[in-house]
């Protein structure tokens, strides 16, 4: 069987594989990254006209396509509907994007650490990864000039608010700095924000695409975090030069996005109902990140450094004494404890051993002392037998 | 900006957008496939459980897997539900399929004329394609066989039953001999079949993949045709060997189809209320059919030939004197008409002028012959024009 070139850079599947054993109800997991089930809303189909079973446009609905674009106008994002596609969730963006930009040995700046499941796919399709730490506020600036000196990447690829997996926002000032020197040197930025509405402190800063002056972007967020993944409907909005092409890569991938999701979907935006869904999103995660916070300096404050993590999913974990935590992973469970281990989330795993991506927004607050005591007996013995 | 080489092979889209131009209410459009609106059948959502709102896996639905399994079995496809891959749409198991096949240069065998999505999605990862003559019951055997003596494809592309755009369905000699020569030469097969369940003349004949004994292969469907195109809901059927792959190709391209439509396929499949839709439908088109038909014996009796199609959604029509097609759709659509030229159906569109593909389901019946009458005066306009 001769597959393609880019098969053998399909990564190896055995976190997935580990982590679908996972799915047993008795394990505590803090792996994924689901939205909490109390919290997905309840939804009403009795009004979707018949004429959403056809097919559709493969740019999205057109009235959808124009409240997505409301939006980001709102945020400063300068843009009008003829920019917005709608996307099978905003996964379908990194492909989409990965066949604009990426031939074998194509560069691409990314963060470390970044989204797994980017990073795997501009891998698939055999892009060169370049890195730029991150820092509490953002990246390093002075290492993404070295990096764009020394590079000629086909855009960078980065999450500024709320990232997955290090819960980092940049700072208003590092938002600025990004954007000045992606227009110094030319290259296009994909920003991706799925978790720009769960913010559970305050503050705020607007998108970087908002602060360029020249240079060419992709801005992808999704509904999956926020209404219900299940829906599969994201959004990209890009600039004019590179939207045509990537409607016809839309349409090659598949015709267009399912338009009951999509009709869902615009039930939602921009309506009162949906402001105090999030409203209630944020208080119910934000409890849920306090309890974590509490668990965690009970059972990590001697093994583990962290921020509190100001809005998203995760807290990120990085231990006082580094281990290679996929090692952490089958111990774990067979405590019934799951989480997702560090490494997978750079470039280069085995550099960047002791880290730990900890999801608070599935497990039930009266499990999760248990959960995290059990974790936190399972680093002490890895450690205690790497010491030995 | 430097775009990925395979972003010169995306297509012109000029035939996209003259009939895009076509989707004004006035004209008579023969263009495209779409299901007639008034046979899209109603459906019910009140029982959708709130749990389809979260994350699903990436394999799709477990009872749809298992309900396609079962399907596909009693057509003589030996499967089990855990071959079955959920895809949003049919269109994505030709993305899937080229990304796990297709570097540039990577040979392929297809019929001429084939899908027109299909060629543009091989051609878009470089595919260097060899085509198969369609005659009317099959591909030319003779011919077939010594594409695979001279060549090396990674896979024959077949729409075996009802084919778009000729309407051809293999006979039972010839799917016995395809299957021979690919089992003989070892090529995986993928299999398109959109059309199946659209027969008017009953006659059947199972799958090619059902009569392969040794190589691998991929049977693809959806229920666009006969449920809802816009729940964007198709699925694939692979070999073991293939499986793995293609699921995690699925992941890095959308995490998996959206549930909402999964749940509402799922109502349907295996029904005895399904099975009567499917009766309802291939009763309504029958009739257009037949009109088409008497339509076109009025109008295109002596300009061109034809097969009636004894099941799909298309008539293909070879002109008694040749010429480019594409030349028809502007002054068509003058006249507010729109059809398919042939050309872009073939790999090598120069050299297959002179055909026209017409489908049959969309035009009310009381609009037919103005349409057509219409659209033989553009041919005979055209071709006084040539001759003079």
């Amino acid at each position: 069987m001769a597959f393609s070139e880019r098969i053998a850079r399909l990564k190896s599947s055995l976190i997935r594989e580990i982590l679908a054993a996972a799915q047993r109800p008795e394990v505590m997991s803090f792996a994924g990254g689901l939205p909490a089930e109390p919290m997905l809303p309840k939804v009403d189909w009795s009004e979707m006209p018949a004429s959403m079973g056809q097919y559709g446009m493969s740019e999205g609905e057109p009235a959808l396509r124009e409240a997505i674009a409301a939006e980001a106008r709102a945020l400063g994002v300068p843009c009008e509907a003829s920019q917005v596609l709608i996307v099978s969730g905003s996964q379908q963006t990194l492909d989409l994007a990965s066949k604009l930009f990426i031939d074998p040995g194509t560069e691409v700046l990314l963060e470390a650490p970044t989204y797994l499941a980017a990073l795997q796919a501009f891998q698939l399709f055999g892009a060169d990864c370049i890195a730029v730490p991150q820092e509490a506020d953002g990246p390093e600036i002075a290492a993404l000039r070295q990096r764009l000196e020394r590079h000629k990447p086909a855009f960078a690829y980065l999450i500024p608010t709320f990232q997955n997996p290090s819960g980092t926002r940049y700072s208003e000032a590092k938002r600025d700095a990004v954007a000045a020197l992606l227009d110094e040197f030319g290259v296009t930025l994909i920003e991706d924000e799925p978790y720009r509405e769960l913010v559970f402190d305050g503050g705020s800063a607007t998108p970087i695409v908002s602060r360029l002056q020249k240079t060419s972007w992709i801005y992808t967020g999704t509904v999956s975090k926020t209404l219900l993944p299940g829906l599969r409907v994201g959004f990209l909005i890009a600039t004019p030069d590179l939207f045509p092409h990537l409607l016809r890569l839309k349409q090659s991938a598949d015709l267009h996005t399912n338009r009951i999701g999509q009709w869902q979907a615009l039930q939602w935006f921009g309506t009162e109902q949906y402001r105090q869904h999030l409203a209630e999103l944020r208080d119910f995660y934000r409890v849920r990140r306090d309890a974590m916070q509490a668990a965690l300096e009970e059972h990590f404050g001697e093994l583990a450094t962290w921020e509190i993590p100001q809005g998203g999913l995760f807290f990120w974990l990085t231990l006082k004494q580094p281990l290679d935590t996929r090692s952490l992973l089958k111990p774990a469970l067979e405590q019934n404890v799951a989480f997702m281990p560090g490494e997978p989330f750079f470039i280069d795993p085995d550099q960047h051993p002791g880290h730990l991506r900890l999801n608070f927004s599935h497990v039930a607050p009266e499990r999760l002392g248990e959960g995290l005591r059990r974790l936190a007996g399972v680093v002490r013995q890895a450690q205690s037998a790497q010491a030995a």
